[in-house]
């Protein structure tokens, strides 16, 4: 598998992210990756850390979108950027996949600009994992598509029951759409267009209907579908509630122990680690052809060799949801429109 | 102040709501109560447990809207819900107030059918308070208003700044909006039109731009501006993810100490408490001429006293509301637009 890596984003970039493409390589002798960007400071990081040169080539491009830049703005005054130049090379066959740690609206915005998505695949969207009472959630689209509709939905919904399926192993996944009440009658046009749509196609079976933001982390469906805009401020939410718990419970628990403060911080920070970290990982931009994966901007080395190892999975994901919009196609009463 | 009380409104209506109104009743010698309600269920209730009866009546309507019942369907078939008549005698001037643990949907429904609005506001918003790191946010709106456009998020601000200043005491309010980014260039059509109208106000210096899910609990502002399909996914999301994290310290910790095991119960559950007792609290419907409180289903009668006896301050906020909307006309260069 040969991935282009966006060496140039990402908090720490470059250094956390060539260390990590060379750690992967070292481990994986089937890959083959294009490191994109500054060869001035790119080279002195990668000379004589490689014996198999064949496997590892850069491509120079001075201009890097910055983690705060807007997507619209750098997309025009920087049109060879690290990022686009990455998509380019997807575009062109000549990688199979893209992995960045940058400016995530710029890696969405460089991947609707080249348009390469499977085929019947109308907008991509990024899965993320949310950690649950029983295990894993995924939540799709958190924020790549700020106006979907709901045919969007109903194909975030599919390709997220791929996902769980392959890569998680769970053999029927159940899909729930985020609302504002358990019940058929809540919300918005949106809501209410996407459950009619997911009834009457061939995941009708899978589909349980309306989830809300209390049901997240019960775990109560495999995959949670729901608009770009609601799904990032859902994301940074659990980020930010996990964060203010924690802190709290850490100020008024350990404050009140005496012999076992120190067992109780170990276990209070273990937990903290657990799920602060699930979020660092990459999370996979759905719908293209080809893999994305976009990683946290903090992603270190360690991040980024997991990220670049983690890519191949994707390719059977792709596969399956080819294989869904086939059933989809066969299956629903109601066609899909554009 | 006279109020009229949903007296079947709520999980376990009418006993703890009747019981609640009796209470703040023997607590505040100005308070008029009008129990609207099944008469058969409710008289058993106070009979014999009043002094004063002219400061308690009961008005009959034998329709109620069940807690799961569709506000819109609710409307058509019942339109003598104890809700509607609440809302009625409103109206009607024949009370100063409303106060309802039902039906949340059904309760702002027929705030919206009798469109007693304080003058020059578009729509009513729910208000709710968080825990933050520092003491408290006030989010608006969290679930009336489920297509807002601009004008509206801009009144929900001023309002839920004008709350903030009379109830919490905070002089000068800040006021964020929820955005999937703290960049100005960030969001969706509404949030950037949005955060012009409160740039071009006589708010322009409270107004701190964009916040993100993981600032909520930051307590970065003192009022947090969103959209109501968005504000009631996070209110809850915000309850499901303290409910998660307890849990899961307790499932980890707990069984890890010893000695002081007991004591890290306590604290624990005690913050748990402390939280989510702060939920329970009835939330403002903003932007009434008169007052609107909405109970949590689960409110029991020490809710339900806490909210009629908190019902006089928002009379004070309203005074403030209207100020504030002539400040606005007077001073912002962007007319409100309908």
């Amino acid at each position: 598998m040969r991935l282009a890596i966006d060496a140039m984003g990402g908090d720490d970039a470059p250094g956390p992210i060539v260390q990590g493409a060379l750690e992967a390589l070292s481990l994986d002798a089937e890959l083959d990756l294009v490191l994109v960007g500054d060869e001035k400071v790119i080279h002195p990081l990668i000379d004589g850390k490689i014996d198999d040169g064949k496997r590892l080539s850069v491509i120079h491009t001075d201009q890097a979108v910055g983690m705060d830049e807007s997507p619209a703005v750098a997309m025009r005054r920087k049109p060879n950027s690290s990022i686009n130049v990455c998509w380019s090379l997807l575009a062109e066959d000549k990688v199979d996949g893209v992995v960045s740690a940058g400016n995530t609206g710029a890696v969405v915005a460089g991947g609707l600009m080249t348009r390469r998505f499977l085929p019947g695949i109308q907008r991509p969207g990024i899965a993320v994992q949310l950690p649950t009472m029983t295990g894993i959630s995924i939540l799709i689209d958190a924020g790549a598509n700020l106006n979907p509709k709901p045919e969007h939905l109903f194909q975030y919904g599919m390709m997220g029951a791929s996902l769980v399926r392959q890569v998680y192993g769970v053999e029927n996944p159940t899909i729930g759409l985020m609302n504002i009440g358990s019940e058929d009658t809540k919300g918005n046009t949106l809501a209410k267009e996407t459950a009619n749509r997911f009834r009457n196609s061939f995941l009708r079976d899978r589909f349980l209907g309306n989830i809300e933001g209390r049901d997240i982390c019960r775990g109560l469906v495999d995959v949670i579908v729901c608009d770009g805009f609601v799904g990032n401020a859902l994301l940074k939410c659990c980020e930010g509630v996990l964060d203010f718990v924690v802190k709290r419970v850490a100020m008024e628990l350990l404050g009140s122990l005496d012999s076992e403060r120190q067992k109780a911080e170990e276990v209070l920070f273990g937990l903290y680690n657990q799920y602060h970290h699930s979020e660092i990982g990459a999370a996979p931009l759905m719908g293209i052809d080809g893999v994305c994966l976009i990683g946290h901007g903090g992603s270190d080395a360690r991040a980024v060799k997991n990220a670049i190892r983690g890519a191949k999975k994707y390719r059977d994901v792709n596969i399956s949801i080819v294989d869904d919009l086939s059933n989809d196609r066969n299956s629903s009463p109601t066609p899909a429109k554009a």
